[in-house]
């Protein structure tokens, strides 16, 4: 992981982008190539979508390396280890969705009703 | 980042979710998070969003990580390998970008004009 | 329309937010609102998303009116007229995706294979 | 209004893309095209968007267009009255952020610190 954001920050800095990466135009970013990710599925059904994936899995980890990239520049720029925020991430996720109580369904929605 | 996926695994499993991690639930998922970040951003200019990411910096690894963790589920049951994904883009945006002709411009968008 | 309009613009006036609705503020805007929408149907299927939709719709209808507030407003301060704006996309669409050509399949992605 | 939804159906009916409008694909729709449309302004100040927006209205009026279809489609299948859903929202904005506490702050975001 180290050795992939030494490569991302210095494509970066070659083309001096720094200047353009504040927090709020890395998130707009992710949340662009999130929107060219989806859009690989666009009209399609649960089935379809997997088959596409598997028949054109270069197509699809273009797209996912676009949102990594921003996200890991993201977190460089922030200060914040990715790793570890994912750790802590599940760490509180399963106090909120506890296994017993969230086992096959999704707890949120089901509140909303 | 091995170890990682294994926990974002465990965590899945644990509550039966794989069977809702389609290709193109985990795209809309990864927008949906990506849309959270960038709320934090919403109205900020670019010197108040990142004193509010050094201020707020847990906040921000939260909302990174939901990107993060959805992302990973994502290369995961497709079969990606997120390091490699993203070197083979750098390399392909290496070409896309030629350091001379990109340095300090977004290149994209000076083209539109 | 118009008056609809008027009225969003006295929303904003009376809180004096219109300093903040640059292009790009209300573009971003647009992007988190859609991914609230979005997440209401997040991980149900064609079905459920219909039947959700059914029973939920002041719910729906609250997010809807999210995105619509914000684009709104962005053709406004772009002094583009939403309704005109939409019959010539429809129009340069119809040359795009030709009746005989598109019917019950959705080109662009066919086109992908 | 009645004239443009009527339109946006022929145009839908002409081609039989009904059958892929259920309300998650068209809020999936909404996300992507929203995204494109922030992309527009991706890596540009609030300055630069503006001018962006003044010297390029043609395309700017076709992403916003492209948001505002697939919005209008979400409402006509759901049954919902988009100039009654944004007036409903204005009237219950109006209470969450009243004008006094409002003039020229962000109130949700200010809330946070």
């Amino acid at each position: 992981m180290q050795d992939t954001i030494a490569k991302i920050r210095q494509f970066r800095d070659e083309r001096d982008w720094k200047r353009f990466h504040d927090p709020k135009n890395l998130a707009a970013s992710i949340a662009i190539e999130a929107g060219e990710l989806l859009e690989l599925f666009q009209w399609m059904s649960s089935e379809e979508a997997t088959r596409f994936a598997a028949e054109n899995q270069e197509r699809v980890s273009e797209e996912i390396a676009d949102v990594a990239i921003y996200l890991i520049e993201l977190a460089d720029i922030t200060g914040i280890d990715l790793t570890q925020a994912i750790e802590a991430k599940l760490e509180k996720n399963a106090k909120k969705y506890p296994v017993e109580k969230s086992r096959g369904v999704w707890t949120k929605y089901t509140d909303l009703k």
